[in-house]
């Protein structure tokens, strides 16, 4: 199987995995408004995604073990909980309103009170409420996932271990982004967006590297390689992401074109633009027109910054297949991974 | 020592233990915007309570337990830490500005962000942000102070997943109270809220004696009768809680007098006296004068809901009461559970 092949196929799988986990958990639910968060909650995170981090997970496991043990596909969902956590509890903080092309979880909320109580004003109010708590469900349903598996308890125990440190760096590259929006673009460096991007994008894919690699050989030999090959592979993805974020296409996004730069985030792109005057005025308008969007696109390509952020995560991904040349992973798996790193180096969405 | 002075000092001991617990997770912080979050979130716990979660988990161990582990004590702060990520979570929800006589989590980050960034409007958002994040750092780190300590891994196992079922149970809770905050106040029954206050309140006491019961003695051999003791005691006191919203005093409540009126909480008082068509145009009125407020207490004494009410909590406590003289407590442990129950019944703080 080729790379895309390998993603589908296991996405699906994933995905089955993810159904059934819901399933299995609402079949004990009686009160129907806990019925319909959790039904919500599925809704929402089968509505699209690549799923990425579960599988890189279940290839880091079987690159390692030669006994498989299917349950690795319940373990994988870990990450793609926490992930989904950070999703809606940062729709609400950036006020994103839609998400794979569907409203985001605290918008569809906002929708639901709106058609069932038309009168009532606090819409907006009951919309954060649920995405808060929805955020925080995914959150422990991470936990019970790893829990539930048959994997030794010893293994467990520190697979845990890394979900809640990566939920804590998780938290700080949030942190540590909030901060950086309210600094003028001026301000910051390349190594302040490389310090969020490592807590934001990073942590996960390094926990679900070590905790599939934990499960697999019991120890963790292959450590410090694992930490380098995912910060350098996250801080690539972030980037690629900024720049589809700016230059991809809505439809492919999922969501509106320019909301990056309404927003004014601060991305490599803005940061290595930031001396360019037009970029004090434009990047952050919130009622930026189609024509200003386009204005600011060309001011990143001409001041050269596409270019050298581009540069960077070509950089990025090289250090990381250097650090995945030193894992002994199966030939399949090593392979794989440096498909992913040459996908996440030219995606296109 | 006397039951004031059990929790006094075991409050002290915990406040301690808090403060530890993050001076040494600063120690190892060096990013000043994480550095400043940690200690804030350090400062909002310290700021007040009781720690009646905690006490609760270590009475119930050494209630069980003849050979004291101190560690105990670390183990203890996650139902604290649990407690204290819903209050910040449930703040935001309320729209509550004060805890405990201080700003709460998120508007003290307004407050700060006011201050340092004068020109930027922002501050709304940037302070829900915060809240946000520091709930979800004080869910993990519960989890970390269960793995941290020395207790046989099988157990410390089982203390997590009691740990992540009551922070489901907490959730539900909110969910359900959310809900029910927009259904008129008629059609709530009191099942309704014995619900949801089993579990927005009693769930964390219940994990509290369980988890404190099974490191004590690593079975679960009175796991029925602890689970009812704290259904019991919880709805208790989440109906005491309440009667000290409405009839309590500013100060020693350390929230505005009147607010749950003016939020229209849906407490039994509320629910008794529904019928009262004073009721309709005052309870949840957000400009409620002072005049009025009065008169929504009056209403509640004259339609006897706070008779009924109270009646309740006293029925409840008795069940407690009932509950705990079938678990094998030490003589101390009993008699600090008893008046346990009486403080709930009574407490006027």
């Amino acid at each position: 199987m080729n790379f895309k092949e390998i993603m589908e196929t296991e996405a699906q799988k994933i995905n089955f995995e993810i159904a059934s986990f819901f399933n299995d958990y609402l079949v004990i639910r009686v009160d129907p408004f806990v019925l319909q968060f959790y039904s919500s909650l599925k809704r929402f995170i089968l509505s699209g995604g690549k799923r990425l981090r579960p599988v890189v997970l279940i290839q880091a496991y079987k690159g390692l073990e030669k006994k498989l043990n299917l349950e690795i596909y319940n373990v994988a969902l870990c990450v793609e909980f926490l992930h989904n956590a950070s999703l809606v509890h940062d729709d609400i903080i950036d006020h994103d309103e839609t998400r794979r092309g569907e409203p985001s979880f605290h918008v569809g909320y906002e929708h639901w009170f709106k058609c069932n109580f038309p009168r009532n004003v606090n819409w907006r109010d009951f919309g954060m409420s649920m995405g808060i708590l929805g955020g925080d469900s995914l959150l422990q349903l991470g936990i019970r996932v790893i829990q539930n598996s048959n994997f030794e308890l010893r293994l467990k125990n520190r697979a845990i271990s890394y979900y809640i440190q990566s939920y804590e760096e998780l938290i700080n590259g949030v942190l540590y982004e909030s901060f950086l929006q309210n600094l003028p673009l001026i301000e910051i460096t390349e190594q302040d967006y490389l310090t969020m991007a490592a807590g934001k994008t990073s942590a996960l894919f390094e926990k679900a590297l070590l905790i599939g690699a934990l499960l697999a050989d019991g120890e963790e030999k292959n450590r410090e390689s694992l930490k380098s090959l995912a910060v350098n592979l996250g801080q690539a993805f972030q980037i690629q992401d900024d720049i589809l974020g700016i230059f991809g296409q809505e439809k492919k996004l999922g969501k509106p074109v320019f909301s990056d730069i309404r927003e004014g985030k601060k991305t490599l792109l803005a940061v290595f633009s930031a001396e360019d005057e037009r970029m004090e005025s434009l990047y952050g308008k919130q009622d930026l027109t189609t024509e200003e969007g386009e204005l600011v696109k060309k001011v990143i390509e001409e001041t050269g910054a596409l270019e050298k952020t581009k540069k960077i995560a070509f950089e990025l991904s090289k250090t990381a297949s250097e650090n995945l040349a030193r894992i002994p992973f199966s030939p399949d798996t090593a392979k794989f991974f440096e498909d992913l790193i040459e996908f996440v180096r030219s995606r296109i969405y």
